[in-house]
């Protein structure tokens, strides 16, 4: 582990991977040991090496069997959480920086040997595809974390810790010792969503723990297993170098005796961290703590001219299907103007744009061997149920209606096809909603102009984590470029083949700009560290 | 003007200053010159070169003349300045950093030229003594605005503008192009405060200033011909490359129609700097908008051990005495342990170090040489008044009543001597609040450690921008500076002589650590520069 070498990396925002994305990176054995690993744990008490606990809950279900896996975790009492934080902090707060770069790089390492349990993990509790599972939960996540650690120690050192002060007086110099140190805040809570349960909260978690504070992880109740890997892993590394293990603690709850609030707001929090809803995230934001929030948004693609139509549909629908549209980069509404868009082969009708993204839809979806990899299993049965009542609603505007899409592996997979609504752009009240999940509008707008308008206002009002723009003319792409900028959405432009809108993350992207309602925080810059702790500079008359 | 070495010095937390802070440094004839320009401007309307107003108002009164100076400022309808913030930010946002950079470092060379008008404007607004007035209004505030660009440009150009970002997809390479960009939030409010009116408002100007934000200042209505000058030098500076002037505005108002509120909770405010009291201080953090707030707090000094208690005792003096007590940065509360102090000589008594404290003010102020520089003038009765209330009501805890300090150059000067309580550590009702102006409690503490958790506790709940404290033993400094540390409070040690706990801002102090209630923002990190702008990271398909 080179740290160097990653700030650098980090600075020059390039692409940098220490752990390989590709499965087959790995050691063949890894995957069978995985697999059995993840199969022992059902039906059984998963305990941490410090657990202990007289009760035992958990509430997963598995997206892919529509079945509880049975795994349950040790409950104690709030306070007792709370109290087992305190006192850890004492002592982690007082780590040398470099100890605590090296337990939390050394974790990593660790988590890295259970790469395959985690993918299955994070398929039987999120209903992401075996492939996302992999990468999104493991490599990514913890070059996650690195970026964090590389980012950490190059703003921990930024100053000396100790300077000589001069000051000429005239007749004689002032002399005086200074020190420099960044002081933590103390217990942050790591409150994790259902879709992606370390992707989106190992950067806080691990950004809290390297400036020193201590941190409880409350996941959402129905995933709680991938980042139990990652506590389990945590303190197996802490104890091997005789630190508290409560440094990091999970606070498992239930649907029914939810603990986000109590946690968030107990006076001995002092940091949280956010990825879920904006109701949730907006009272997050209301407690005037230091808060770190990815709420959701409404993404959206504004299409004015493209070469080719045929790669950019294409695009457009893979993006939009991948996970059943449960990512929060995935596009839903897809701006094109009522007089249609220009190619290298001459215009193209509004219908005739619309015609083709639904055809590449219905076409990626019904390939069988590319439909159910791709949309994976709906994690959540609110979501399916939503998405049918927007149907209901708007019977008119459908004209892609779910298609049957069969999973030869999960026969019980929780399915939903994209479903897609067109709408006229003066139906606001139709299209200016977030649908999570498999649902996406395109939307007649009167002109170029006006798709960028309503892109822009919308993510404004609503916030937005990313925007698709496809362009072939450079004056208007520097004109959707700040437009779009102008309310914190970064752009991207003509994307086709590999690239898609949703890799937004593991790699210096500065995934959610903190600028519009859709977060209040980036995850990779400096702010996300700087703001974990104080810098406190003391002063000796020598 | 050298940008990386001040960028190295600004790193180095070392000290450096661009504007020499003795006024002798500077060509004799400045004097007179300011002189005159101070008293032309007396009785007339302070215009900028914009100014097409009908309106002026203005109610500065100089607290050395105890009259009004009767220069009136141009006032205009609130949302007329909010459009013309709004119509120069889409130029001043747009134009190039090291434009900014250029704008701004001449228009401190150009406030330097009126370094001398500046400290008699301070003086008759402020009632600083005139060297405090030309040090913390002219050099000090320059340098700290220096400091400001000096870290912006640094933090601002930490990513590369352009990167070309490629992956390894195995068959063939994805080659993306991206930029990064830091966006400006916006309009900017300084609302500035009547002690410190340049020193305190200048860093968040400059800051917002320099990452393309447009500033609309409103300082106090009692001072503000100080910060007057450095906006008109700005505009100057700004026509003369052909920007707007309307990137800076003074939007003044008076006490019966106060602007603060309503320019706060404007909807086109994105940003907000704010000096002064607790109540507005509060309100601004309520309003979820980007803030960086100096609020109140109760500043401690503790006496643990010394080597000898007269120089101990005269700086405790003269801190305490510095512009009566009106810097936000002076010592309140003085805990001393009931079973005395050690020093060099043996033991000192509660009531022989009290005695000593008392001495050492009296001796100060009835010097005629340095009392009333020292002491400067109240800036506003308000203070007066509610000093005398606290001694009414605390009559027995009174060991040091109102000297007679005269003035011998201004006889009405509105003067009042530092008056000292002695009061038990019980006596919480009494100490635990804020005294602003010439007003110490010297406090008697059960032991050493009482003295420190009583001063940790009221740093942690009221807030703290300073500790001093006197201790000769190693291990109890350590103690110390951890305790007071883990509620963000930096501590001064065993400083004697030239060294004052109340010059905490100039040089790379960290002044306010935004870690407890006295405010939420530090001047001279990085936070202050970054969170004024967001970074988005645009891509391209190449």
């Amino acid at each position: 582990m080179n740290l160097s070498e990653l700030i650098k990396s980090n600075s020059e925002r390039k692409f940098f991977a220490v752990y390989p994305e590709n499965p087959k990176a790995y050691e063949e054995s890894l995957q069978a040991a995985g697999l059995a690993a993840f199969q022992a744990r059902f039906n059984s008490n998963y305990t941490f090496i410090d657990d202990n606990a007289t009760d035992f809950i958990g509430e997963e279900v598995s997206p892919y069997l529509q079945t509880g896996i049975g795994i349950k975790y040790a409950q104690y009492d709030t306070q007792t959480i709370i109290n087992n934080s305190a006192s850890a902090f004492n002592i982690w707060k007082k780590t040398d920086l470099d100890l605590r770069i090296k337990v939390l790089t050394n974790s990593l390492d660790r988590v890295k040997e259970r790469f395959f349990e985690m993918a299955y993990a994070t398929m039987h509790t999120t209903g992401q595809s075996f492939l996302m599972s992999f990468q999104a939960s493991g490599p990514h996540a913890c070059d996650r974390a690195l970026e964090v650690l590389a980012t950490a120690y190059q703003q921990m050192t930024v100053y000396p810790k100790d300077v000589v002060w001069t000051k000429n007086m005239g007749k004689f110099e002032l002399t005086i010792n200074k020190n420099f140190k960044p002081i933590p805040k103390g217990i942050s809570l790591a409150i994790g969503c259902s879709t992606f349960p370390t992707w989106n909260s190992v950067p806080g978690i691990y950004a809290s723990l390297v400036t020193g504070n201590t941190v409880i992880v409350k996941p959402h109740p129905k995933a709680v297993y991938p980042i139990a890997i990652f506590i389990d892993e945590l303190k197996k590394e802490l104890k091997a170098n005789g630190l508290p293990t409560n440094v990091i603690q999970l606070a498992i709850d239930s649907a029914q005796n939810p603990l986000a609030k109590i946690l968030a707001a107990h006076e001995q929090v002092k940091m949280i961290d956010y990825t879920g809803g904006n109701t949730m995230g907006d009272y997050i934001e209301s407690l005037n703590k230091t808060c770190f929030t990815e709420k959701s948004g409404i993404n959206s693609v504004i299409i004015e001219s493209v070469n080719n139509i045929d790669p950019v549909a294409q695009n457009i629908a893979f993006s939009a299907s991948l996970y059943s549209g449960q990512m929060c980069t995935a596009p839903q509404n897809i701006y094109v103007p009522a007089d249609g868009i220009s190619t290298e082969d001459g215009n193209l009708t509004f219908d005739e744009v619309k015609d083709k993204i639904i055809g590449a839809v219905s076409a990626l979806l019904l390939n069988p061997k590319a439909g159910a990899p791709t949309l994976g299993a709906i994690q959540n049965d609110a979501t399916s149920k939503r998405i049918e009542e927007v149907k209901d609603k708007y019977p008119n505007q459908i004209q892609l209606n779910d298609l049957k899409i069969d999973n030869a592996e999960f026969e019980h997979a929780r399915i939903k096809s994209v479903n897609v609504l067109v709408v006229d752009a003066k139906d606001e009240s139709i299209y200016l909603k977030e649908y999570f999940g498999p649902l996406i509008c395109i939307v007649k707008t009167e002109s170029k102009d006006q798709s960028i308008a309503i892109a822009k206002n919308s993510a404004e009002k609503n916030g937005a984590i990313t925007c698709l723009a496809f362009c072939t003319d450079a004056d208007r792409m520097a004109t959707i470029e700040e437009e779009m900028n102008s309310v914190f959405t970064p752009v991207s432009f003509n994307f086709t083949g590999a690239a898609f809108v949703n890799q937004h993350a593991a790699w210096s992207d500065l995934h959610v700009s903190g600028g519009n309602p859709s977060g209040n925080a980036s995850f990779t810059n400096a702010d996300f560290i700087n703001r974990r702790y104080i810098w406190i500079g003391n002063r000796y008359m020598s």
